[in-house]
């Protein structure tokens, strides 16, 4: 049975999605929404605050509620991973096509705003730990930014760490001047000789730190999925650690475990 | 690089872990970290929002920030799916050892806390559409919580669904007394000749609302995972769906993706 500030959420959800009230509107004073409901004031805002959270209004203090421009969802997958690996084998036309993000979107290339920034860093405790590598290895970060071309703030902050050493053997795979590259990392690694053999993916929420919310355009009341992703190749090495923050208020990560099936007893 | 908050998190972060200052006591004040740091205030403020993020030090109005009682974490793989169906296939005795949330916490059921909570309901217009039935079609509602003995708050709030006509064969899967079901949902399934063929797991963030921080004992300035799982049949019907809550101070969420091998070109 869904609670009265579910109920709250729900109906006001479904009117702004139907577009009344429409974009930059305010809303009902708290009030207003409690007679209208007959629920109490607190109900009512707890109500508001669903609604705060999946980005779809905003609390203007003193002002009230106001409905904010709906940014498109972004739904990330694991099947992502294989269609990656598949690709970094295809003709270079086929991977000049399109690249993850685009998959993850649905959008053509030309629709979105890429940028990539590379540098050289000795490993600090935590990422050699996740790398299986000595604190002080040299190692390329690699910063990503990916934006829809009407907005102006990217999908996700991610930062994407190589150890130097197995990579520099292609010094194109140091160049940032190279991206965004035809096949992306997958097709990078397969350059000098690496394939990527399973895909590690851990998940935590939390609320963004100012800077995160800043770049990420969340007003107050959203959190952040932050996903740590390691890559190892066919020899049991970590290959790629990556970092990426992921606004809460319109991302949806999906991960499909396919099982073996029952043998007949 | 590191930047500023994250130097002063890092470093807080380490010396609560190790015990100094230890639970219940009050850190050092902004002004004092802004000395001993170097650093401004809010960019104090901003270090000391991630460690009230990790459920490390909880703020006191007017008092100051206090170090929490650490909350073991608790790690949930979607290696469990493939576990958890091999078991419904074990021997009695082999089922009535361990749970799911056993098997993710490394404890002994003896360690853990169970209730579940049956209920029929008329499947609600996006439960239905989640199941892919007729809305008012019944289901069964199962809510579970699991806690550690020695703490008062469970590690997730978890709400379950079958659909009713699938599983009235058996009527012991309508009788919560039943509960718990050694060998756990997936065994109760293959009770009615259900065998699951893959795992979806949808997964997003958002800060608790005001019932949830109450019952999963969050505080402010924390978030939490909101995990909607779809299990489907060897004959692709939805056969069950989960609605898991899970607090974003205490856990990770692991998924691992392996990748069919290249063949040599």
């Amino acid at each position: 049975m869904a609670k009265a500030y579910e109920t709250i959420a729900d109906t006001l959800r479904a009117e702004i999605r139907s577009g009344r009230p429409a974009p930059g509107a305010r809303l009902a004073s708290e009030d207003e929404l409690s007679d209208r409901f007959g629920y109490s004031v607190p109900t009512v805002r707890e109500g508001l605050r669903v609604l705060q959270s999946e980005g779809l209004i905003e609390k203007v203090h003193g002002r009230g509620s106001f409905v904010r421009a709906p940014r498109p969802r972004v739904r990330r997958t694991n099947a992502r991973h294989q269609w990656e690996k598949d690709r970094a084998r295809a003709p270079e036309p086929v991977r000049l096509e399109t690249g993850a993000t685009e998959h993850d979107t649905g959008l053509d290339l030309g629709d979105l705003r890429f940028s990539a920034v590379y540098r050289e860093i000795e490993a600090p405790r935590d990422l050699a730990g996740a790398m299986g590598v000595e604190p002080g290895t040299p190692l390329v970060e690699r910063s990503y930014r990916t934006r829809y071309e009407r907005e102006r703030v990217p999908v996700n902050l991610s930062t994407s760490y190589l150890v130097r050493a197995q990579v520099e053997g292609n010094p194109d795979l140091l160049d940032a001047a190279r991206e965004p590259w035809p096949g992306g990392t997958w097709h990078q690694l397969a350059t000098v000789g690496i394939e990527i053999d399973r895909v590690e993916e851990r998940v935590m929420a939390r609320p963004p730190t100012s800077e995160e919310a800043a770049e990420l355009g969340l007003p107050p009341g959203t959190s952040v999925l932050v996903l740590h992703k390691t890559c190892y190749d066919t020899g049991n090495r970590v290959v790629e650690t990556s970092r990426v923050v992921l606004p809460g208020d319109r991302t949806e990560l999906l991960f499909t475990t396919p099982l073996e099936r029952w043998r007949a007893e």
